[in-house]
């Protein structure tokens, strides 16, 4: 049996883990990612990491013989570096990752983009396993996407490919004016249908503005009673629904999984995005699974292992 | 040098020629595809055509050892079978076209759809070349469009996928209502961005019903002075940029060839396409190149002959 460490590296930790060829994960741990440190001491402290996990496993006769790494940024996965990353984790632009985990650990290193190591990993152990296609689209503190194609993202001549939550959506206007996006652009799916713009539509809607977040403005739907949080979510499923079901007519996937934080946020949200979704649907793809990510949090890390395990 | 037939089988006519495994055309010719009279008559007729050429070919010391076939429908390439087609060629649907063509002529045969023929052709030795990832988008009758990845199409599970006239459009609406797409459904970049689309907003805007036509509201553009013309042209082409701004931010191809009718439709359909195109791109991609299509009539023909020559 082959054994390879996976690590997801985010924006406020990095989780890693041995993971055997059959997908079963053997040992795993988790550290703060030093965000504020700068590349050479993220790598560092994720060096570190990974050497505990080694020799975690070879006490148990496994050896570990390469390192993949699902991160957040824009990844270059030809090179293996960091092409840019927002001020979350400062310094990370230009990071040569896949060198300076091979420097450290004296081990092979493959990256990819995180999102696209989450898509990887549920598309080979998780919801998505099964089919050569997998469309994951995560609902979360943004919205993106990855379209898996026989066990390889496709990642773009940029390596920006996957940015599924900036196309236009006619859901993300107000008042005939096109609501901001992250990206500096406007009318973007992300707008209207990401965790924070739920929120930001609650309140423009006339909900109380002592409602903190979105968390709390789904508590306020689940009570059934507050107009302004059923239309606010209303919208954000129907925008994010009409979304995937657009992207299923562009890319035909053998199944849709749908990830992050509001695909987990209940029935009311999930119901409204899937009918949307089918209201958009080609005839011949009427019959699309569209399933939850099944995976959790360990999806990233097995992706990012699948990197060297394939 | 290998030579192969590349045939490109539409609605009203068939096209074929012999290609050299350079891209040259040795020698071509075309024939009205007989779309009232079924399967077999269609296959007798394209079968006589390719014969016709290679016995042509023959004459110049070429000898031709395999067809590729782009066609007019959803087909299935992997079995080379027509999987459904419209009216326009009856009895189309269900067709083993690659089976069929083979047991005519005794030489092997691989089938696309007539898009991603043109595509690939286009990505082989047109507007696309050079890059290993090229999205091409038409916008005719219909709005269609194929992203070739390392000179293949990305067919789909249903073998659907390239349908990127079927996402949501904002500018799909009238008095607040979704118009009407041909899928079925409403609110689609094809509602509004298709050349028809454009004759119908004309005539939505105000125009004069004694206007027949498409060509005709451009022609009235040209002069200048008629206010539903060009609001009608402006709001197509504003919707078909942000439509293909949308798909490169998801897709990250690296060149974007715009082809059908309306790329060549002359500078206001362009300029304002390509204006709304920028204002729909991420940083990473500000500069990836849009070009008009340029192998015209002989695309999906050499790109139906590139399937056997890879």
């Amino acid at each position: 049996m082959r054994y390879v460490v996976g690590v997801d590296l985010g924006g406020t930790k990095t989780a890693a883990g041995v993971v055997a060829e059959d997908g079963s994960v053997l040992v795993q741990g988790e550290i703060p990612t030093k965000n504020r440190d700068g590349g050479a001491a993220i790598l560092d402290a994720t060096a570190v990491l990974v050497h505990f996990l080694i020799e975690r496993a070879a006490e148990q006769g496994a050896v570990v013989d390469a390192v993949g790494v699902g991160s957040a940024g824009v990844i270059n996965a030809a090179e293996g570096t960091v092409i840019s990353a927002t001020d979350a984790i400062l310094g990370w632009t230009g990071t040569h990752l896949a060198a300076g985990l091979t420097q450290r650990l004296g081990l092979p290193c493959a990256v990819v983009n995180d999102v696209h190591a989450h898509a990887l990993g549920e598309a080979w152990l998780g919801a998505g396993a099964g089919t050569a296609t997998s469309l994951m689209v995560a609902f979360g503190t943004g919205v993106g996407g990855s379209f898996v194609v026989d066990g390889q993202p496709l990642l773009g001549h940029h390596f920006v490919g996957g940015h599924v939550g900036h196309f236009a959506s006619p859901y993300a206007y107000h008042d005939g004016a096109a609501l901001p996006c992250s990206c500096g652009h406007a009318g973007h799916v992300e707008a209207i249908a990401s965790g924070p713009a739920i929120h930001e539509s609650y309140l423009r809607f006339g909900g109380s503005p002592s409602v903190p977040d979105t968390r709390e403005v789904f508590e306020l739907a689940r009570g059934g009673g507050d107009a302004a949080a059923l239309a606010a979510i209303g919208v954000g499923a129907k925008a994010a629904g009409q979304a995937v079901g657009g992207l299923i007519n562009i890319l035909d996937p053998g199944v849709v999984v749908i990830s992050g934080g509001l695909a987990n946020a209940g029935h009311l949200w999930w119901t409204t995005m899937d009918l949307a979704l089918r209201q958009e649907l080609l005839a011949p793809l009427a019959s699309v699974p569209v399933v939850r990510a099944s995976l959790g949090n360990t999806a990233a890390l097995v992706g990012a292992a699948s990197l060297v395990l394939a």
